[in-house]
């Protein structure tokens, strides 16, 4: 048996000109503990588009190719070529999660359990046909789930869970999450209501703060505001939450979120420290929705921790037990808290067009879009 | 017995003039577990100067009052005065860590034990010619040692000493240190060399890296100079540094650290990823010579820590036994060391005058002022 199939592909050239296509690719035949599955739903996630766009500017894109095999490039910035200068000259597959069926399967036994099964996928190279990977790297669903309900089981669903995990392995009580109303913040609010956790939700416009209303959220404060620095001083005071999440990255909203974190614990001091408090503040940045740079104004004493978050970075430190457990309850909980929304399904080729491109780009709350690589 | 005494105080009024006057205290009778220490020598470190200037533009200073009891006013701006709201009104004294003699003691043996002994003293209003205070904070010092040698025994001491066992407890192999000329970058130096720990050394002139190279440094790197990023790199490459304390937390020179260490790491990776390396890189910053924000470029993935670093939050994690082992061998090595130099030598009222400020308030390398307040 020799199959092939087609990858969304990314490769940045010496000459600072980013390039995307889809390439015919070749399948090898399954070594016994490994699976090949028909990739029939994997979405686009923020976190795809890192690797899709590499820091191009795609204003400049140009549109070339077939209809069948449309070719998109852009340029560079030479500071993004800098930082980039580790994957020039690589084709890389693109797509972090999806789901499918397993079409073939090696000899093992647990390879060959999943024949014939739907199964939700991490590993990369998701946007193709057909992906070969070691069985162990599927979650079989149970009875009944579809692969768009599978598409995005891991991804957010993990990092919402890895969120309150960490939040318990840390010492912390309730929890802080700005682009709030995101897929994955909706998720968290719903894993939150259940769990009894308390959560501040910060958005930036009405809209997602009244989606997230409707979910049933408690505490949500809108950091476009005038009265934001008060409101979420109050959320805070309220909940006691000294950690957060901050999918933005850029900006001073991080500063903002310790500066009030260190208002409440000082409200609660006896005696004047130049230090500030002793009450310790975390805060995660696990997304870059904007890349400029983090600004921290270090107004909040010096019992504070900044640092970056990635999921299978946590995994590795939460141990085998504690993500069996979250894999467990993603299965278990599919179409209800981990339910995802899509507000379009598209081809491979689709991926390629300017109309896609210039809605999945820009990363707009409810605009979320699922690849659907056999139509 | 009743004894009254001076203390350089610090006083933020409501109307945004900070006020720094001598003012005259009782000096109660000591409890069985106190005493009273006649202060002898006490340093102007950074950490005195926050308190000291409350974040008042020294530039709009005014002098008057009398020689034997000067006054000092200076205005502070909107911005500051609402970072240091909480000590509006509150009359505070001033001077971290010093040294003298202990004049008279409670009626327990602890207390006892200590009277006409000269010792090292950490806790707060030492800008003053008496101290009471439990014998428990009392340092008692090896025979012969002298005040003045003594007077900075506790707060870059065990500040050097906290950065090589954070080094130890978080499991990193090398350093790095900013503005690694100080009184306290030498001590790290003879520590680390002792020790046999790699230090990268970043300073920001040449005649700094004079002196380091002087003490036997082996790492020196110039943030000035234009070839910084590529030294800095080979340091970080040589050593394996992927921890920094660093002085000076304004500016990007944090970004720039971090930036280095993950060039290192992502140097031996023998594929691509948008996430960069999962080698963990972090930085403390434990001084703030540099008032401005913080500017994160996070373009050095996602496996970081930054964080505030302050010594009795790292002695009360570290606990009893390291900070005694930590005690022990300042006492021991306090003329070596831990030896300080001081540039000039000061009465309390020397203080409060225009020609001291003018040289204590830059915080420059190489002038360090000894209070000796028996003056």
């Amino acid at each position: 048996m020799s199959m092939t199939t087609r990858q969304l592909r990314s490769l940045l050239g010496e000459d600072g000109v980013l390039r995307l296509s889809l390439e015919e690719t070749e399948i090898a035949d399954p070594a016994p503990h490994e699976v090949v599955v028909r990739v029939e739903a994997t979405p686009i996630n923020p976190s795809d588009l890192g690797l899709l766009f590499g820091m191009s500017d795609m204003s400049t894109a140009r549109f070339s190719g077939t209809p069948e095999s449309p070719v998109v490039e852009a340029d560079v910035s030479e500071a993004g070529q800098r930082l980039m200068a580790g994957r020039v000259g690589q084709s890389l597959p693109v797509g972090n999660e999806g789901a499918g069926t397993v079409i073939a399967a090696g000899d093992s036994d647990e390879a060959q359990a999943l024949l014939g099964k739907t199964v939700g996928l991490l590993g990369g190279e998701l946007y193709a046909g057909l992906r070969l990977l070691p069985a162990a790297m599927c979650l079989p669903l149970r009875e009944g789930a579809t692969a768009e309900q599978s598409a995005s089981c891991f991804v957010n669903p993990m990092t919402a869970l890895g969120m309150t995990e960490t939040m318990r392995m840390e010492g912390h009580k309730a929890l802080v999450h700005t682009a709030a109303a995101s897929n994955l913040g909706q998720m968290l609010n719903r894993i939150c209501i259940a769990d009894g956790i308390d959560l501040v939700n910060i958005v930036r416009k009405d809209e997602q703060a009244e989606i997230l209303r409707n979910l049933g959220a408690q505490h949500i404060v809108n950091s476009s505001s005038d009265t934001f620095s008060d409101d979420l001083f109050a959320a805070l005071r309220e909940t006691g939450a000294t950690l957060a999440f901050d999918a933005i990255g850029g900006g001073r909203l991080v500063s903002d979120i310790f500066s009030a974190m260190e208002r409440v614990a000082v409200a609660d001091m006896d005696e004047y420290s130049r230090y500030g408090s002793s009450t310790f503040k975390q805060v995660y940045i696990y997304g870059s929705l904007d890349f400029s740079p983090t600004t921290l104004q270090r107004s909040f004493g010096l019992a504070w921790g900044l640092g970056g978050w990635l999921l299978p970075n946590f995994l590795a430190r939460a141990g085998a037990e504690v993500v069996g457990r979250m894999r467990s309850r993603v299965a278990d909980e599919l179409t209800t808290t981990f339910a995802s929304h899509y507000s379009q399904r598209i081809s491979l080729t689709d991926v390629l067009t300017p109309e896609a491109i210039a809605v999945y780009g820009r990363q707009a709350t409810g605009e979320k879009f699922l690849i659907e690589p056999q139509r």
